[in-house]
Formats: structure tokens, C-alpha cells, sequence
């Protein structure tokens, strides 16, 4: 039966699944320090989110001829913490659960992008001060906007939709899709976006092409003007990772009336600790909780745990990200 | 030329348009007193907001054989501060705005069902308190629940198609209507709704009927689990009128885990001031923000500019909420 551990935790559910399985399950965050002094070695499979970081020397100290894992599983989406060619070069599978938490993100990634134009969390501040600033939180409505995708995989999408359904005209860029989806403006590059756009949400993974990718230069190709006529200012939100958006320029942006707002879920150092931007109006963000509800955890938690069954079982689990198969 | 008072504001545009038309404006709030004193008499118009309330003794102060008011204008949707009943009694026209604001109460309507189930007010706090709370702030989807209408005119019914597109099932109740919407669960009383929806956005007007209409009763109703399975609790939205939730049994509901989150735009007394809602955890408001936009100021402003100048320049508007004509 398989060894199996569980460094940043996973929904009791899928835990249970695979103690029923016969499999046993150590749940324990281990320190850079001890996986590199081996501390995965005596396990098959083990299972990380964000906080655990596997990069190369990681991976090696975690596998060996005889010894060692087998599988990396991300319980969530992004694998900006998984050197995947280390993992690849070990014959170590990494899977993670993309589609899990898709409708959460879509959904704060909305959410976030009302609190901006209508000062949610700004004016609920001032009401619990027992202030009645009607007048200062005059907002703008966020149909008949042009809003701006980068990326458009599945949450894009799922963000698209709903956008629609609120009246906005919905522009993507996205180098690497291969159909030009109805009813949407696609652009052959990222400044033609910018220009577009009053509103701009972030869609795409971290990667070196995207790192410090939305740049006060970019910013400052927004329009400022909403499609339909009505001075809305810029408004960007981020739900993808941190580091996409450089905060510094960003900051800037805010400070110069460039940006109107700017929401985060992400950041480029987690925990954010302190930050200038937390002392501007037009900022509002939140700690990296787009996937974290009950029901995205409980999805990723039961498709991780099948991904393992499959891997403890027959050796290879249904899908995985480094392509030994699908 | 008509002389036309505006107690509450009005956009720039819309005074703008009546001065080219060459009428006189006069950009003034009048006490209840002052108004009870005639000070409306010398005009032949008046346009208000929800801060001038105009009752029997208002209007009856406001209008003699030959002199005064023959056009009530409210700048906006509600007129629970109108007599329309006086004013019809004295051949004054009462005219309002009413899909000026629809799309700025539907995104708002959205904005705080989202922000409730993800608790993004409390966490924006967090954040900028230094804090990073990831476990604290886990939420719930809206996706796969059932949002429950109370009223279905046109706000309700922008909320209804977005919340479709957000995989919500909608339930309506409201005694008004003749359609059967596609689509959408009708229910014949409202004990019905409640017991069939986690989610529940009030849109109604205030009225004999309504008024403390939304009480523990009705409340302690909700099933606090989702048509999902999921154990998402129970949450409560209103941009309509305050009044209607009974904020007492509101914040019984709250304090005794029956209700999850509460989110008010509106209140039994406004300005707010002090209340015990204040204080609680899944509660979170704004001071009566729905319409403030400045896409529905606009839109209201010059809607009512065109009511005017059909009343001043032929004695009746296209369309008037007192019958006289439509």
C-alpha cells in the first residue's frame, strides 16, 4: 500500500478516500530544510499547494535509485513551486487539479471587480465608522465597459460569460489559444488590449514571459474613458498570481490617477505582510483566497485523491502536467 | 418659461438642458418647515430625491387655486415619500425614473451577494490590518445555489439573468406578476421561497405589505444548505428600501448562526448612525449607494429633463405614475 504525505493539508473527504484505499497518509508541512536533507524519501506520492516548493534541488533530495516519490501532486492549479523538468528527468508524474477551482475564481475574480467601482469595502468602512457618505462613494456601473482579459483558459472564460451577462464587451489576449471564441475582441498584442480597455483582469500563469508583465507602461495605454463615453478611470484586478502585476508601477499608477482602482488576490510576496499599497484608496485586495471555499477545496481534494488512487494502483495516474501521459 | 425647483441635486447635464430651454432652475433644499410654509408655491415644478418628503401637508402647502406645484419629479425610482394620492387630488403629476438605475442596482446586488459568501469586506480589513488569514477567510460559491427573488420587476430580473450565468437557480416570488419567466421557480407564497433558497435579494418596493415583511419567521425558514449539499449557510442582500428586513430579527438571525452574512445598501433609518449591525461579523453594508453611479445619475437627470420639458411645454409629461395619462 502507498505512503503518502500531505505537506499543506487536503479536505478531510479526500483524506478519508485514501485511508480507506489501505493507503497510509502522514500530514505534516516539512521545512526547505528537512526535504532537503530527505524527508520525502521514504514516501511514494506526496501532495503540496503553494506553500510547499519543490524546485530542483528539492526534487533531487526527494528521489532516489531505489527510494523516494513517484508523484507531485499540486492541490490546486498553479505549479509555479514544481520544477516539472527536475520531476520529468526523475520519472516523478505532477499532476495538479485545474478545473476544480474554476468557478471560485470566477466568482471572486467578479466580486473584486464591483468592490472597485463601487467602493465595497471602502464605503462598508465608513458606514461601520458611523459616517453616511453617500456622495463620496458615487461608483460607475461596470456594463457597457470594455474589460480586458490576459490569458483566456478556463476561468477567463468563466469570467467572460458572466461579463457578458452584465452588458460588458469582452477583449482577450492570448497567445496561445487556437479558436477565436464568439461575440469577443481578440488582440494580436498586449498593448492593443490595454488600449482598449477600462477594465483589466488577470488571467494567465507566472512564468518568466509574464513576470512584471503589467507595467506602468501598459497601464498607462488605458483609456481612462469607458466605452460607452462615461470618464470610469482604469480599473485592474488580479486573481492569477503574484509578480504578474509589478506592484511598484502599479502603486505609481494609483498615486498618479492613472489607475482608479486596483484589486489583488495575489501577491508578489506571500505572505504580504506590509505594503504601501495598503494605505490607498482605490486599493482593496484580499489574502490569495480565490480558490478557498468548501466547494473548491472539496473538488480538488476528491479529484487529487483519485489522481493518487490511479498512481498507488496501476503506477500512472489518469492525467499529469509533464506529458508521460494524458 | 417654467420655474422649476430642485431640492435633492441633479446632474449637471439635466440642469444644464432646462437652462438652454430657457426655464429657471433653482438649486435648493427647503426644510419641512420651509415647505410647509409655501416655499414651494412660486414654482411650477419640483424635482426631489428620497431626502424631501412630500406628504399630504407638504403638498396641500404647495399647491392653491392659482398658484404652485402642478409637477412632482422624483430623480430616481422609489416614492415611498410622495403622496401620489394628494397630488392627484391636486392635478399635480408625480414622475419618476424608473429604469434610469436598473443596472446599477443589479451590479451592486451582485457585488454584495459575492462579497458576502467571500467574505471580501473583513478580509480586505485583515489584509490591511497586516494580517494574512487565509484559513479565516474560506468561503462559499454562489454558483449551484438558489438565489430567491422577492419581487420580480426590473431589477430583480437584470439579478436573475446574472446570476443564471453564475449557474445560481433562481426562485421568485412576487403576487404581481402575470408572466411565468422561463426558466425561473415561481413560488405562490413567500414561505415557499424562503425555504427554498440559501441566498435571498429583496426586491420590492416599501409598502403596508412589505414593511417588516423579512422576519425571523421567514428567516429561520432558509435551509442553510445549498441545492448543492453544500453547508454554505444562509445570506441575505438587500438594495431595495429599508424597512422591509426587520434589522432586529436580522441581527437575532445573525447572532444566533441562522443567517451567515448580511448585507445592507439600505435601512429602516437613514442616515444609518449608530446600530448593533455594525458590530457583527457577516454583516456588511453601504450607505444607500445602489443608484449612485454617475452612468444612472446621468441617465436619471436627463430622463427627468425630458419629463419636465414635456410638462412645461404642452401642461402634461409622456408619462406619469398618477394615471393621468401615460
Amino acid at each position: 500500500m502507498g505512503r503518502i504525505a500531505i505537506t499543506d493539508g487536503m479536505s478531510e473527504k479526500a483524506v478519508s478516500i485514501l485511508l480507506k484505499a489501505g493507503h497510509s497518509v502522514q500530514q505534516e508541512h516539512y521545512s526547505e530544510d528537512q526535504i532537503l536533507q530527505g524527508a520525502l524519501l521514504d514516501y511514494d506520492a506526496v501532495v503540496i499547494r503553494s506553500a510547499t516548493k519543490l524546485f530542483k534541488k528539492e526534487i533531487e533530495a526527494s528521489s532516489s535509485i531505489n527510494r523516494g516519490i513517484g508523484f507531485i501532486g499540486r492541490a490546486g492549479v498553479g505549479v509555479d513551486n514544481i520544477d516539472i523538468e527536475t520531476a520529468t528527468n526523475h520519472g516523478i508524474y505532477v499532476c495538479n487539479t485545474p478545473t476544480a477551482s474554476t468557478r471560485s475564481v470566477v466568482e471572486l475574480t467578479i466580486g473584486h471587480l464591483i468592490a472597485s467601482s463601487r467602493h465595497i469595502t471602502s464605503a462598508d468602512k465608513s458606514l461601520k465608522g458611523g459616517l453616511w457618505e453617500k456622495k463620496k462613494f458615487r461608483g460607475t456601473e461596470i456594463g457597457g465597459k470594455n474589460l480586458g482579459l490576459i490569458g483566456f483558459g478556463r476561468i477567463a472564460r468563466g469570467v467572460a460569460n458572466v461579463a457578458i451577462a452584465f452588458g460588458m464587451e469582452v477583449h482577450i489576449f492570448d497567445p496561445f489559444i487556437s479558436d477565436t471564441p464568439e461575440g469577443i475582441v481578440v488582440h494580436e498584442n498586449i498593448e492593443d488590449l490595454f488600449s482598449s480597455c477600462t477594465h483589466i483582469s488577470i488571467h494567465c500563469n507566472l512564468s518568466e514571459e509574464t513576470k512584471n508583465l503589467v507595467s506602468l507602461n501598459l497601464i498607462s495605454l488605458m483609456p481612462g474613458i469607458g466605452a460607452d463615453g462615461v470618464e470610469c478611470g482604469n480599473h485592474i484586478v488580479s486573481c492569477a498570481r503574484g509578480g504578474i502585476v509589478e506592484e511598484n508601477d502599479a502603486l505609481e499608477a494609483l498615486d498618479s490617477g492613472i489607475l482608479a482602482s486596483l484589486a489583488l488576490d495575489v501577491f508578489e510576496n506571500e505572505p504580504l505582510g506590509d505594503s504601501p499599497l495598503l494605505s490607498r484608496i482605490g486599493f482593496h485586495g484580499t489574502p490569495h483566497i480565490a480558490a478557498s471555499t468548501m466547494e473548491a477545496q472539496s473538488r480538488v481534494g476528491t479529484e487529487m485523491a483519485n489522481l493518487l488512487l490511479e498512481f498507488l494502483d496501476s503506477g500512472k495516474p489518469g492525467a499529469s502536467l509533464n506529458g508521460m501521459q494524458i
